[in-house]
């Protein structure tokens, strides 16, 4: 049984990364990271989701983005809502938080380095999130190359491979794949701006991609929304 | 007037940076980590160099490597002295930090992304850090590839560069070349595992590669070393 680092937000995208890793028969030990996002409903979420798939080990790690600003996600800016797919697509929104999965995956890179882990997965999906530079498949690659050339392990030999299994599958296939490994998605936590007692709104783009993903499957989400 | 993002450590290399990103014309905005590191001796000569090269601004960033592990830096972990030059070249030292450098360009990249500064300084050396798989001039080369593909400015078609003009220089060449910009060494530090009182132990790695440098330079280093 190999070991694999695994990025887990808490939403359903890395929870059913989380799932393909233990079904790919890798000991999956889960980081999250604090990383000064308004809301902390995604790091409950992370712990239910490491329970819930029995993870090996499940580290949370303190970051300060909030110090760097630029994002809806750390700082108090309005995070966009009702926006159409279109409006989705056509610009970088503003809850991308500069540099963050190269930082989220620069500290994967050095746990899995201690670990003797040269796996590491994430739910980076190019299809949703086509507006993130740091969610396309050439980012992906190009962070490869880099772990192989930055570690001590790639120096002497071994090869990492960064495995981002959703990268060209759309949110309904997630959800219907994640469902066969049985994931329970009402574990997770997508809402970009939850109400205080952990309710979605369901109008930003995270929350309607994600009731969109559950309704081309007809099946019911089995979170609760704001009325 | 164009702003640069400089990795700051408080030793001799990056001291020389600053001022080389000064003499070349950017507004110097300089970042240091407070990184679980044994000894705060070098974030207080950080500070020192900071005033002294009269910065814009230098921020420091709270990163927790310690519970990464696996290094004589962060860990407790004896620091190895009295190591001649060939076993400082052949072995990747225990000193080396598990993906640090990565994660501090990861942090750069999004200050600098927030700044709208295109450049990124490091002291990064090939020549006397040989053993350190990130302080190679492909890993320079493939970080840079990553910023440009990892964020916002680089798919909106700006270009980040990713300095490292010390890559190639003898320690006694950077110390030639920092002097010729006015940098005062006194203010540094290097040593791996300083006295309380601050002093440094001389015969570490990093004390016999500067003391080196200051010999074949035929001058004193300024600071003190324990007797």
């Amino acid at each position: 049984m190999r070991p694999a680092i695994v990025l887990l937000s808490g939403g359903l995208d890395s929870a059913t990364v989380a799932a393909i890793a233990r079904r790919d028969g890798f000991v999956v030990h889960a980081i999250s990271f604090r990383y000064g996002q308004r809301h902390m409903a995604e790091l409950a979420a992370a712990a239910r989701v490491a329970r819930h798939l029995g993870v090996a080990s499940h580290r949370i790690i303190d970051l300060d983005l909030r110090a760097m600003g630029g994002s809806a996600l750390t700082d108090d800016i309005d995070v966009p809502k009702g926006r159409s797919p279109h409006e989705m697509s056509e610009v970088i929104p503003i809850t991308y938080v500069p540099a963050r999965n190269t930082i989220f995956l620069a500290y994967a890179l050095g746990f899995a380095e201690v670990s003797d882990a040269k796996d590491i997965f994430l739910g980076v999906n190019a299809v949703d999130y086509s507006g993130y530079p740091d969610c396309r498949p050439e980012f992906v690659s190009a962070f490869e190359q880099l772990a192989n050339l930055a570690t001590k392990a790639g120096v002497e030999g071994s090869r990492f491979t960064i495995h981002a299994p959703l990268l060209n599958l759309s949110k309904a296939d997630i959800i219907q794949l994640g469902r066969s490994l049985g994931v329970d998605y009402g574990l997770t936590s997508s809402c970009y701006d939850p109400a205080p007692s952990g309710e979605a709104c369901g109008r930003c783009d995270s929350c309607q991609l994600r009731l969109q993903g559950f309704e081309e499957n007809k099946i019911a989400d089995p979170i609760r929304y704001a009325a």
